[in-house]
Order: C-alpha cells, then structure tokens, then sequence
C-alpha cells in the first residue's frame, strides 16, 4: 500500500508505492507504447484498462466500449490509492500517512495522437472541460489537500504510452512546490494588498517582450525567470485562483490559446517532448484566494542534471526574450 | 554574459547563460564524448581545454601537459563567470544580478574510467582531497554565497564527456534547495537545541534498517523520505557544517566508504547512470554551523517526469528499507 513520508530535517514528502511488489529491483525504463495494435488507449482496447470512470461518449455507447472522445479511467499502477490502508504505528521522527489520494488517467482523443496540439480546436476544448470536471469532482474528497494535472509528451519527458493522455493526481498533502508556490504567493499579497500574479501579467503586457500570444481571457508568455529553454506560462489575465472554476468562456478561450501556443513551440522546436502541468489552488475551493492558476509548458530539450537537482537553482541557455520571440514567429506557421 | 534572475512571484533564482550566442535556437543533447582518442579530458589532449586551475601531477611535469593524477579547468561553457559583466539597470518587479561566480571541472584520474569507483582507493582520496580544496579555496571569495561539488556519471545522468569529472559551481545566490535546507535545519535546531542531522543519525542507528554501511567517521545511509530508489546518503557521524574543513581523517575514510558504496550500488544495479552531489554549509564558513554536509547519490533509473517537475513530490517505487538491504547485500560482492 502507498504511504506518504515525510523527511525528518527537510520537512519534504515523498510518495513511496511499491505496487508492483514482485518487481525486480533493477527498474528498467519501460519501452514507450507507440504501436495502435497494441496501445492500451485505442478504441477496442478498453478492456485491457480499469473500468472508465467518466466519459464523453456517442449517444447510445456504452461504458468501456468503443464511441468516447475523452475517456478517464484510474492509473493501473497508482502512485496513490483511494484506499489506501491507515498507518497505525506513530515512529518518530519518522512520519507517514496513508497514501490516499486519487490517480487518474485522461485519455484525450480515440486517435493515437501524440501532442494536444494534433486535435481539432472543439476536442481539445473537450478535453480541457474534462480537466475542470476531475478536478471539481474530487474536490468533494475531503481527505485531499491538492490535485493536479500533469502531461508528459514523449518517451524523454517520462511518456510511457505515446497515445495522448493526461495524469490527474490527488494528494493527501500539499506538495512541496505547490506549498511553496502559496507561500510566495501570500507573502507577496501581503505586501501588495492583491493578487501579485495579476500585478505581474499588467507588469509582462507592459514590456511585451516575453509576451508569446494574448487575448481578451487569457496571456501566454515566457516567464522573466523560466528555468528551461522555451519554458511558456499560460494565466487568465483576471483574477482565478482555481481552474476548477474556470468559467465556459475561459475554457474556449483556452482551448484556442493553447493550440495555438503548442502549435507554435512544435514548429520552432521541431516537436520537442514536452510536459505540460495545470497549478492551482489548493483544495477547498472556498480558500487560498491569492494563488493564479496557470499551465506551465515546459519542453525537455536540455536534461535535468546533477546540479539542477541537487539545488533548484536551473541553468537556462536560451533567454526567455528570445524564447518568446522565436515562439511567436512561428505562431502563423502551424 | 550570465545573469541571475529571481521570479517575482515565486522568489526563486535561474542563472541565464547564453554562452554560446551563435548556438541554433533548437538545442540537440549533445552525444556524449566516450572516444579516448577524441576526449579532451585523456592526457596528451590538455590543450583541448582551458589553462589548468590546479592538478596533482608528477614532479618536474608542468601544467597542461601529461604528468597529472587529478586536474582541475575552468568550465569551457560555464553558467557563471568570475569576470561577469555588472548589471546597471533596475527594472522592478525584475530582479536579477551578474552571473558571477567560478564553473569548475575536476578531471578525477588520466585513465578514461567512467565512475569513481574505478579509482583505487588512495587516487580517490586524492581526487576528494581535491573537492576540499577547491571549495576551501573559492571560500575566499566574497562575492560567493555558495559552492556545490557536482557529478553526473552516464549520458541519462547529463553527463557529456563520458571521461570521470566533476564540476564545481559557486554562485552570488543561495541556491534555492540549499536555502531550504538551511531554513529547515536552522527550525529543527532551534526547537531541538542542537543539529538536527546529528540526531538524525543517532535515530537511524537505532533502527538499523536503511544503513548501508557504518563506519568511526562516518555513515552511508537510505534516507527515510527517499525521493528516488536508492538515493543513498554518506554523512559524517560527529558534526561538521562544511566540507571544505574536514579533517584528513574523515577524507580518508571516506574514500574507503564511497568507493565501497558505489561498487555496492554498482553491482546491485548494474552500473545505472548516478549523479552525485556534496551538500555543504554556505559560505562564509564561519557560519550555518547547523547545517551539517552530507553525499547524495542518486541512481537514474526512473525518468523525472511532470509530476515531480511540476510539484516537488517525488514518487518513489523502491522503499528505502528494501533499497539499503539490496545494496548492503551486495557490499561483499563489489
């Protein structure tokens, strides 16, 4: 069962699944799913995933049969688990819970596509009304502190199944960036007596230069501090701490942006792998007012190395005014 | 020329380095040097690289020839630089600062062996003799705020040049991680009266179950909230802040104790990818006596994917119990 630990000096948790317990302990990076014969996520293939839990499907189809554009079913090998067993034994300064949470998968289109940016604009804006629903209905869990979204495009950026998905998961403990993201975020309210995320987007609109597209809902630049080459930020330009209450407007709004963004990052980057994640506000929904959400697209062309690791302190060789600029070169193109 | 930027919501550092102006805006992963006829860092190619910094070489031989054991170049493409250029404008709510500071690499034998623990163990305690007296060295710098000895062994860990080398990295900002550990530190030692790690030790010694190895001045361990399978930790038994002043002592035992803890990790895993890291105490060293420098070892055998990227949370699949009896299994075996 997976539990949660904390570290006893720097207060990080750390998710420990062994769910595969009769897995060699030498862990091979599995071989990326790529062909539609066998992929897992193709139609016809249902069976070979857990039962669905929601779906968008044709009139008349069943669950776990063909006729779904957008299919959501749990991870088969679940980082954390709805029920996960209680720890009984208190250990300290070993600290644990119950790693319980939720661990859901997204399949985002019946084609085996590999990017988002492959759907047609109304199915993309499908599945970003999915992304809402999960998030507002596990909101309800009131063992969860955080759920994200999160998307790995390519066998480099951690992809173990080409056909296009997203992870959603559920946590029962803020994680640590996610913590820190509020805190900066409060500290700097604070000191401004406001959003500081809104302050910045009227900041970056001003200078332009690290703009890559905007529009009446929605901005899309390339962080002043983006930590990887052709980093790109997507935020509402108006005030929305959730994007679990992102509103039918924002969301096709989105849905154009976004295309347009990838569509944009794969012609200038020849389709680099890429991850793609969706930060929001913690759970309740009725709290933590200040945070923005955002989509951070990250593309993976340079690896994460020993430093990097070790310190957080990222090295990026391509500033993000160049960034934004080649990005939005390339927006008429795709 | 390198700058430092800080995010102004998120407070965290990024060094901008775009060393290479005329590099194409699509950045390939260089393949990896593994030639020895082509590798700059074999004897007899030191013109390859910079002038040398230091190297421990044989008497009468001189410096950027043949001769030496241990040798120690400016990084060709550094992320910081000593002679960085000031930055004179301020664009509030833009921060950033000259990317000063020293980019070291610690070519660690003439042989073109790939990990350190191909190294006998006296050319080992040479070679970590060596990272003490480069950090001891850059200490006297007062435009440094913090120096981490880095290393990435296998193309998959970032490693570019396949030849054993290290790199040394200070910086005019605290890394982010290392300032979190320092802050977590210095409240655990505020409440507990004394250095948290310390304590530490002492817990994990009682336990027995995630020690890898013990020895009079040290201890290689599998922390409790490992972040990845067989993250495994050297740290020194008594206290001690910062690496640059450890005594001749502790180096020489650990040598012994790194060279056994790799050739266990080694044959348990099959040689994976590593990177290795020494966190130590900022400068100056007469300060953050708290913190106490420990050894990261991190076998790359799962990808950093979205999740982790995105969050900080890591999802560990190998618990760290299980992790330190595999590689204690394997200790007589290396």
């Amino acid at each position: 069962m997976p539990e949660v630990r904390k570290d006893p000096v720097l207060e990080r948790w750390v998710i420990v699944s062994e769910e595969r317990s009769g897995r060699p302990l030498t862990i091979p990076e599995p071989e990326a799913v790529t062909d539609p014969s066998t992929c897992p996520f193709c139609p016809g293939n249902e069976s070979e995933t857990l039962p669905e839990i929601a779906a968008c499907r044709a009139p008349g189809t069943r669950p776990d049969e063909p006729g779904w554009r957008v299919r959501v079913i749990p991870n088969k090998y679940p980082a954390v688990r709805r029920d996960a067993a209680p720890i009984e034994s208190e250990d300290a300064p070993f600290e644990r819970m119950a790693g319980l949470g939720h661990h859901e998968v997204i399949i985002e289109g019946e084609a085996h596509t590999r990017s988002l940016s492959e759907l047609p604009v109304e199915r993309l804006r499908e599945v970003v009304g999915v992304y809402r629903d999960r998030l507002r209905a596990l909101s309800d869990d009131d063992r969860i502190k955080s759920a994200l979204i999160i998307k790995n495009v390519g066998a480099a950026a951690g992809a173990s199944i080409e056909h296009s998905h997203s992870q959603l998961i559920a946590t029962p403990v803020l994680p640590p960036a996610i913590e820190d993201e509020l805190a900066c975020t409060e500290r700097a309210a604070a000191v401004l007596g406001g959003c500081p995320w809104c302050g910045l987007i009227d900041r970056e609109q001003d200078r332009g230069e690290r703009i890559v597209a905007i529009g009446e809902e929605l901005v899309a630049l390339c962080p002043w501090a983006a930590r990887q080459p052709y980093e790109t930020w997507i935020l509402p330009r108006g005030h929305q701490s959730h994007f679990e209450t992102a509103s039918d407007a924002t969301l096709d709004a989105l849905s154009v942006l976004l295309s347009r963004v990838l569509r944009g990052i794969e012609t200038c980057m020849s389709h680099p792998p890429y991850n793609l994640a969706i930060h929001s506000a913690p759970y309740p929904i009725a709290s933590r007012e200040h945070l923005h959400w955002r989509i951070t697209i990250l593309p993976r062309v340079t690896r994460i190395a020993g430093y990097e690791q070790a310190t957080g302190l990222y090295i990026n060789p391509v500033a993000p005014e160049r960034a934004a600029a080649a990005i939005r070169n390339s927006l008429g193109e795709g």
